[in-house]
């Protein structure tokens, strides 16, 4: 089964990153560019007897390695 | 308008950052998991009069700057 889980930062939480990036477009010219937040995007192979198993686990791996959820919020998609 | 914008290492380069992430999953136990391939998520507004224009706007960012398109993959979605 393969998943993919998206990790963003939350949205009362700083992002140096995507003010970072936002500022180089505006340097390249893209003037038009406004807030700019940055996150992760994983894509996980996992064997998982239903998709309740998956659930269940990719649940367990984001708040246990993948998330820090202290700062973050995460969200997945099961494939297949 | 928004964009999600999605940057994926290439299928046929080395993920190191998506192995180490393996291996910590199954040190903690999550012995099910497979191939991890870890990408980058940006959420980006901008000014656009259409899609057309926004779409246009977008694959030049990502030309020059969001994605490195020798070793990595693309691809945005535009919302409302």
């Amino acid at each position: 089964m393969k998943a993919k889980v998206y990790v963003t930062i939350k949205e009362n939480v700083l992002d140096p990153q995507g003010n970072a990036v936002q500022g180089a477009l505006h340097s390249l010219g893209f003037s038009e560019v406004g807030k700019v937040r940055i996150g992760k995007f994983m894509e996980v192979e996992l064997d998982a007897a239903d998709r309740a198993q998956a659930e269940a686990q990719l649940k367990s791996m984001c708040e246990k390695l993948l998330a820090n959820t202290v700062v973050e919020d995460y969200r997945f998609e099961l494939e297949g």
